[in-house]
């Protein structure tokens, strides 16, 4: 491990294709790698045959509430799946799915209040019980529950795989950020780097980035004060 | 010219790195190639390196009304080269140009009122003047003012020129698509198969997408009824 995480006991809950082209990107940096450089360009560009990137990338959309990171990452997801959204006088006879629509909807009220999202986000068994309740597969896994090698496997695997989509909790500190616990889609996956594409749903604080697979594991796997739970990791298709 | 485009007085105004790795894509289609096809990926992971692809899909969001085609594109704009935005509530102490801030503000209301924009959207001179507004620094070109091969230079450099970003202006039918006027910005150029991607920000309707260049440029030199004049496309820089 990179970090040392000692007592990662957050105040906040939420927000508050493996095909390898070729290996000229060398990483030095320990931290994170930040797409918005060449290195993490040539990254994406090396691993954008990973099935997850185009549609993530293409309905991609930042967090319209500093508590929405779960809301925005469920949004993306589920315009990503295809998942039918209800009408919206505002795009005529179009629909699509948004964050205000999933936030009031009573699917996410079935889960959670939207007064409490408001003001403190949620908790990783609330992000997928919401994705659960607008009818997507849903699997959640807490960090506390699964080793390295398994959370490699799963994103590498998960990534490539058609149909299905991983959204990540996780502890900003943990990966070398300011802030508190954190919710965003994983779009992609380095082999030879062992780094997970973070797309960020907080676009106005934090460009997206390429992440160590160890060091992302160790911030899955701070507790989340609000549940007395670990971090952890949703993978949700459709049903 | 692949289509033929003879009476293009369309009702409707706006939306009622060239480094080439290799060239394994072929392309037989006459039409659009959708980004999320595989030849669509294969040609984005070829021109990822193209400076305006990463800020634009990394400030990529959906237009939130039917008419916001131009209002999205601006906004998107605006984030990728970093104009700060007023102070927003909704986000604690972080800045972001959102759809509803851009069309609300004075700037925007010094060129066109909301209500109009709200129900007809805009003109390539008031897509133009709008993002001058907003302290941008602008040039409009109209399709009737263009030869086919400069505006694929203008293309083909602008998207590998970093600090300023293209919108383009043009008629949906005209590439193929269902619809009126469209405003999206264009991310990327595509020597080999002389194709653009265009970013379309109705994320809810179609895909991005790669349009050859002497289509698009057919589809700019359309004329739009509201100003009596030739759709076209805007070069926007920070000042």
């Amino acid at each position: 491990m990179r970090f040392a995480l000692p007592f990662f006991l957050a105040a906040s809950i939420g927000c508050a294709g493996t095909e390898h082209v070729a290996s000229h990107v060398h990483v030095d940096e320990p931290g994170l790698v930040s797409l918005a450089t060449e290195a993490g360009r040539t990254l994406l560009a090396q691993n954008l045959d990973d099935a997850d990137a185009i549609p993530l990338l293409s309905h991609f959309e930042s967090q319209r509430y500093g508590s929405y990171c779960g809301i925005a990452s469920s949004v993306i997801v589920m315009n990503a799946l295809g998942r039918e959204a209800p009408p919206n006088p505002a795009l005529g006879t179009f629909r699509y799915n948004t964050q205000e629509s999933v936030v009031g909807d009573a699917e996410t009220a079935s889960v959670a209040p939207a007064e409490r999202i408001n003001t403190q986000g949620m908790t990783l068994d609330e992000l997928g019980g919401i994705l659960r309740a607008h009818s997507l597969d849903v699997t959640v896994v807490h960090g506390a529950d699964i080793e390295l090698d398994s959370f490699r496997t799963q994103i590498r695997e998960g990534v490539a795989r058609e149909g299905d989509f991983l959204l990540v909790n996780y502890f900003r500190p943990g990966v070398g950020q300011q802030g508190g616990g954190h919710i965003s889609p994983i779009a992609a996956y380095d082999e030879e780097t062992d780094r997970a594409l973070i797309l960020d749903v907080a676009q106005y604080r934090y460009p997206p980035a390429w992440v160590e697979i160890e060091t992302l594991w160790s911030a899955i796997r701070t507790t989340d004060d609000s549940s007395g739970l670990t971090r952890g990791f949703v993978v949700a298709s459709a049903r």
